[in-house]
């Protein structure tokens, strides 16, 4: 073992209540982007990575303007022009702690339970970018990296990344790189180490559904003019069949099989299923005929209404027939789903099924494609073998349910793969009332990528 | 004309301005019972209502405890026992303000425009209320009263009544009455004076389904597990068929059909189906086909969602599958249906249509039976030629969709029948944003209640 790589993870050893402290820092900006009330907060977590990565020994450290929230840049390049260039992908944005009366303790007062973290962004993914970073510091203390870095901290994933794509047009050249390491994707399983090599697209929109001109009286009209709120629910209704199926005209024409080889490298995957449903609270898995777990949520396309409201919603009762209901909705695609096509179905089928006497629109928020990554580049080949140092097993390859446009819009513009790992595990409660981080799986998470950036010198 | 009758109609043109004033000022109380957050605003209301009555020489005013918001008592007993007893009932409560921000003046500060006072409760039915009282007060300024009067004016009528049956079993003998005066029933059609004789009855309940156990990432979990959004919407959905059926099951085994005799007169009844579609806002009526606007909301049953919410519901977007989905249901129920049964009905529908995955529960807050009333006695021919003095025509004899539960309970424990009027027109808004009251129908309305009172000396 190097000194430099036995002093990282001597320094990692050492300091963990000091890094500790610094991710709770963090965590305390409440760095919501979907909601404009947050903006200030969203500064704040920008401004304190400038700060941090200007403190590591990262130069040219910046926060670029894009057309939303900003993206915080750095680079490292004493590694030199023969060198490979690695960006260091994260965001520092949250997701809204809604509903926050069920969190346990405070969503942006992070507090340490039973060897976790509980906080907003402890897993998703101010724990993941801090991991990164903490191991570049590490690295840094002891000696010089074998290859360069840039940093392209967003603040907008929560929230679909509608500035991303054009942000990365207007910085192609400052941007330019040979891989990207994103630590977002997260493990399969607790203690399964993962690297993901397709992540599902996204599309998201909200649909409205008009009925009267104006709230009426539901006693005096209530039989004989259409409630939207009944319309729209139909309507939500008729989007899957009775075999999970989603209706949506052409839907899964361009939908890319599985073919009987990965089918089988998914089946073999050691992910208890019954531990995953353990851990949703629900009942019974639910979904697409004919296709496992992993299968659906990593390579069939879903869609989800993310939330819903019409008329009252006050305590009590009042007897009102709405003029309007609305719907938040979110689509999943794979490969190779176009979102522009899929909106376009989307907006056929409400065309279609939509009654007489109500109309809807649709408000388009933001696309993106799914992707799915090469499995053999220096990049994963170091991860593998990091993974295999610190963890003693070989890490699975997994696709994901989730999406992160910026794997795409890096491909695409850049021309850029990512590597695609991450320490959050699926009993993180991500997206959800008491988020958390496992702290040891963390700690081993910032030594593996201590050994992952050793690793690139033989590459 | 008598004296008593032509001094009466005086005070009132006279008065128009302090008679407003003081109607301001009952407005500006807000008192909205479906949610405890004003329950300090109720109390106001009832006080002021106790100050005003015992102002204008009712005795024995009180404010009367219910198991919810409290009654207001007053009476008049100088008829003596050979005269009539009648009870005035009335509610001081009103629907919430939501949504607020559809209000072109502030709710609860009335201001005048085009001839109309707009604000909450205005035409629901505070204005309808002390019109009745601006009506008693005019005749004891100069005279006696030729009936015995007892107030009832409670507090939850906005909010189905829940206390109101309990508290008139507890005060049978102190309500002994005659008949009722209820102006809560309004007109069929602006400018037609209309007597109601039917009115439907209401049963409210709020629906839950639970998916998952706890708020999932929707891309991880989404397309595996059953969105209780979706189950909620698919439930709602089926409540009705393609051609406006309830599909509950049972639901129309009871519902009393019309009889030709009584089909006719509703066809006959002066009301414009344009006008009132073109008051709604909507493109086309929607309902039960086979019936007319008229008898669908008069006489044929209905289900409206009122309210429903789920998962995130703030700006933006929030990538969830979540925990739970609610909506506020309404029932508009006609004779002979029974609400507990008609409840049991619901809950075998979910029973019988809910997916396995997902589970439900009803949380029921009121039942009231729809009523009619005999169109033979000497209220409604007093009411009947008083229409005749001020608007020089016959009124109408109408089936309307609302409900007050009022109706049925002192029918049922005090063997009351009530004469159901009032002056609140159909472009009102009522329940909706810009409540308005047309002043010159209100002036005429305490018009026609001085020349009730006084009819009723000859009864």
């Amino acid at each position: 073992m190097s000194e430099q790589l036995k002093n990282a993870l001597g320094y990692v050893e050492k300091e963990r209540n000091s890094l500790l402290s610094e991710l709770k820092e963090i965590i305390a900006i409440e760095s919501v982007s979907t909601d404009p009330a947050y903006t200030p907060e969203i500064e704040k977590a920008a401004e304190w990575l400038k700060k941090k990565l200007a403190s590591i020994g990262i130069d040219n450290v910046q926060i670029l303007p894009t057309g939303g929230h900003p993206v915080v840049y750095g680079e490292y390049l004493a590694a030199g022009p023969d060198a490979e260039t690695m960006i260091v992908y994260g965001h520092y944005d949250v997701q809204p702690a809604d509903p926050v009366e069920k969190w346990t303790t405070p969503a942006f007062d992070a507090q340490e339970r039973d060897g976790n973290l509980y906080g907003r962004g402890t897993s998703d993914m101010k724990g993941q970018l801090m991991a990164a970073v903490f191991a570049i510091e590490a690295m840094l203390k002891y000696g010089d990296l074998p290859i360069n870095i840039k940093f392209m901290i967003e603040g907008e994933e929560e929230n679909t990344s509608p500035s991303l794509f054009a942000f990365l047009e207007e910085n192609k050249d400052l941007l330019a790189s040979d891989f990207a390491l994103n630590s977002d994707a997260g493990m399969a399983e607790v203690d399964l180490p993962t690297i993901t090599y397709g992540m599902r697209g996204l599309l998201s929109c909200e649909i409205h559904v008009q009925g009267p001109g104006k709230d009426l009286h539901s006693g005096l009209y209530g039989g004989a003019v259409r409630n939207p709120i009944h319309e729209l629910a139909r309507l939500i209704g008729k989007i899957h069949d009775e075999n999970g199926r989603i209706t949506l005209p052409g839907f899964y024409d361009k939908v890319r099989d599985l073919d009987d080889e990965e089918r089988e490298a998914l089946a073999r995957l050691p992910i208890d299923e019954k531990n995953v449903l353990a851990g949703t609270g629900a009942p019974e898995f639910w979904g697409e005929a004919g296709y496992s777990f992993v299968e659906r949520v990593g390579a069939r396309p879903a869609i989800d209404i993310n939330g819903i409201f019409g008329g009252y919603t006050g305590a009590g009762t009042k007897t009102v027939l709405p003029a309007e209901a609305h719907a938040k909705l979110t689509m999943r695609l794979v490969p190779d789903q176009d979102p522009d096509e899929v909106l376009e179905q989307l907006k056929r089928f409400l065309d279609e099924n939509i009654y007489g006497s109500n109309t809807w629109s649709l408000d388009f928020k933001d696309g993106a494609t799914a992707c799915t990554s090469g499995r053999d580049s220096n990049g994963v080949r170091a991860m593998q073998k990091a993974f295999e140092s610190v963890w003693g097993m070989e890490p699975v390859f997994y696709r994901s349910g989730g999406s992160i446009p910026a794997v795409g819009y890096m491909q695409e513009v850049l021309g850029v793969e990512s590597v695609l790992t991450g320490f959050s595990r699926p009993d993180d409660n991500v997206h959800s009332p008491n988020e958390k981080l496992h702290l040891e799986t963390w700690y081993k998470g910032i030594d593996t990528f201590i050994h992952f950036l050793h690793n690139m010198a033989g590459s």
